[in-house]
């Protein structure tokens, strides 16, 4: 049997319920972009054949994290403005600076730089939302990242869409553009929150997600603020108001959340909407904590998100990780809450469950996506290395040492082979100048 | 002039009052083991000559960081039993494995994988409090790392104290030992805690210590538990009771201080005493959120520490910073709140100052002694550098490529340079096999 690529001599975490927790000395051929076969090296076919085999001893070969929000281009305001008030932040520095700054050629180079980063840090799928996502997509596209591109839907004039009143046909031009064109990219609608749309775009925007079969993201319950602006504006809650909208169904993805009543927990898991947890945006902006263990415990498909550069400040789902694990621990002063195992599946299954993905990725297995990361495990801070865990409470994105996506090698050794990252942050440092 | 070191081409971030914020292309020079010179490359003196020029193009200079808590050679247990309740974590599997694994040869080798990790990261000086603590400053002084090195106290038989009631005058020997033996090596001696030293062992091991002139480590107010039961046994709060017993003064380190009531604070302020806090293990643990801002507006002296490997479970001061100003930043739902600036001092001069050596180290000036990193810049999730801050929110360990302790190279290009890491991985492998 020929094969595109064969890793040999790995320690394997396949995080699927298909196959064991760990396989200590496995294999793992993959052929046409898909796993062909993997197991303990014992059960390795002698006939197997591949164009490339990589010696994967001293690794740990796991499925690619999935990062399920980001506002890639936002690299270029990555620590611009920190440690402010929120409404200074945004209308004294983001804004403004997205404004004058934000247009095709700064959205692809800022979505390059992006690119890099998430590859050099695991991530193999991202879901990402903006304006004029075009240049995302080709961005990405030209990268090799799976992702989910979501054209952004707000009722201000905004990037690419001077006329607040066609937001929702652009989406749909966007999607008509992007639907079946590259096998790596999914379009959708992003919906920037239930305060800067009216409910008459966001019935509409969610119209049109229907009827185009695709994703819509919102920012959900992301602070205090919104909660209190809701209820002042719609005498009710946010989750509630989206409910009463229509907007809630199984393929609308809920940003943050983390101002819920218990009540909005049962809505929203009634609903089929899967969640995005953003953990550390919501820390550094001093947002809140989200009711992660009662809304996985509601059933909720929830991935994680590293929301984007400017309110993080990097894009690493490994330290997103072990900071969501330690943040509702310290919160349940409880240390047995949200232990690594459902950590990491939120990271990897649960992510690409939230994005409508869990039958293509988000574990190993055959006949699944090849969208795999492996680990150098031979240094100083994964020694000893007892159990998966570790990776949630020690690994950092540094430690990925090669990336495949889609079945192909998109990095190896910490050299991205798809695309020139150096140019990408040249061209973004020129940008960043001109700020 | 002739020096050890040049370092050329360099962005600089002295963290010095006597020093402009950020030198944008500037030299350092090093000398007999201290910095003999810094400012702008213009400002290089023409006869300036030197052993080893770096050029540090792309890279910032910093100080290197301090860690001010740590039990080094419990690397063995790290990722060993994670997402436990407390006392199950404690009881059934740290004390066992301790009591069976610890031993001369353990806490040599399982120090050297620490002290790796820690130049890997960044780290130049760290404090550590353990048992056969002769090991540990035997491993740290093997591999250049600057350390104040505390010999525990426990009113139960120890690793190398079979009878606790020579607890204290082994710490004394202990001391004996190393003061004045090593230039990188101040030896204290570390009570354990208010619950499991009598006030008696406190009282000699308080007065030990000043008669030696050494500084006294204790963990305080840890958990709500320990609040508890010294409410239980003496009636009163654990800093309350550390005071009544004379323990606090300028000498002592008071680590966690989690459980803390304001007045509490007051007293910690007017002692003189020091504060190091670990926000990772607080979280991880479940322990709580220390008031962090409250202690330092009240002039205490603060450092961060990792704590040990079984409750982080890295060494990484780059994550800890990281991870405390976003903690504090939700904890008070306000993104002001200890802002980066604050963190990387704490990170620096501040734990210089906890550990009594601010006048050596912590900050970049001509006379300090040189204690010196370099940050690769030039990567995607460092890019654009508009601020040191991002230091704070982006940076890891990982990025640290060259590092400088005591005007000596210990590390350049990711390669340690003093002593050999690999041996100390394959080490401790061996003996995580055996537990």
């Amino acid at each position: 049997m020929h094969n595109d690529i064969l890793i040999i001599n790995s320690t394997i975490l396949p995080l699927s319920h298909n196959e064991p927790e760990l396989i200590q000395n496995g294999f793992i051929s993959i052929r046409d972009g898909a796993i062909s076969g993997l197991g303990p090296m014992a059960d390795l076919p002698d006939s197997s054949l591949a164009e490339k085999i990589i010696d994967a001893s001293g690794h740990l070969v796991m499925p690619g994290l999935v990062n399920t929000h980001t506002h890639a281009p936002m690299t270029l305001f990555r620590g611009m403005a920190d440690d402010l008030p929120l409404m200074t932040w945004l209308n004294e520095h983001i804004f403004p600076a997205e404004a004058k700054n934000v247009n095709r050629e700064m959205v692809y180079w800022c979505s390059k730089l992006a690119a890099a980063e998430m590859i050099l840090a695991g991530t193999t799928t991202v879901a990402d939302g903006y304006f004029l996502e075009d240049s995302v997509a080709e961005a990405f596209a030209d990268c090799g990242l799976r992702s989910v591109v979501a054209q952004g839907v707000i009722d201000f004039p905004a990037p690419g869409v001077p006329d607040p009143a066609q937001n929702v046909a652009m989406a749909a031009q966007f999607i008509d553009r992007w639907q079946g064109r590259n096998n790596l990219i999914t379009p959708a609608i992003f919906c920037h929150s239930p305060y800067t749309c009216s409910p008459v775009t966001l019935k509409r925007a969610k119209e049109m997600a229907r009827l185009k079969n695709c994703m819509l993201f919102i920012h959900l319950a992301e602070t205090r603020t919104e909660a209190e602006q809701i209820q002042e504006h719609h005498n009710t809650t946010p989750v509630r108001y989206l409910d009463s909208l229509g907007i809630l169904d199984k393929d609308t993805i809920c940003v943050h959340c983390v101002w819920l009543e218990e009540e909005e927990i049962e809505i929203l898991a009634k609903s089929g909407a899967k969640v995005s947890t953003c953990p550390q945006s919501n820390m550094k902006l001093g947002s809140g904590i989200a009711p992660l263990k009662k809304m996985l415990a509601a059933g909720i498909s929830v991935g994680l998100g590293t929301d984007g550069c400017a309110s993080n400040n990097t894009l690493d789902i490994f330290s997103e990780m072990d900071l969501c694990a330690k943040i509702h621990k310290v919160k349940d002063l409880d240390p047995t809450a949200l232990p690594a195992k459902a950590i990491l599946e939120m990271a990897t299954i649960g992510g690409a469950s939230a994005l409508g993905l869990a039958g293509e990725i988000g574990s190993l297995s055959p006949g699944k996506k090849a969208d795999i990361i492996m680990l150098d495990l031979m240094q100083p801070h994964l020694q000893p290395f007892y159990h998966p865990d570790l990776l949630v409470y020690a690994a950092s994105g540094a430690d990925v040492s090669t990336v495949i996506i889609n079945g192909k090698l998109v990095m190896q050794d910490r050299q991205i082979l798809t695309f020139d990252a150096d140019q990408a942050m040249a061209k973004v440092r020129k940008l960043a100048e001109g700020l």
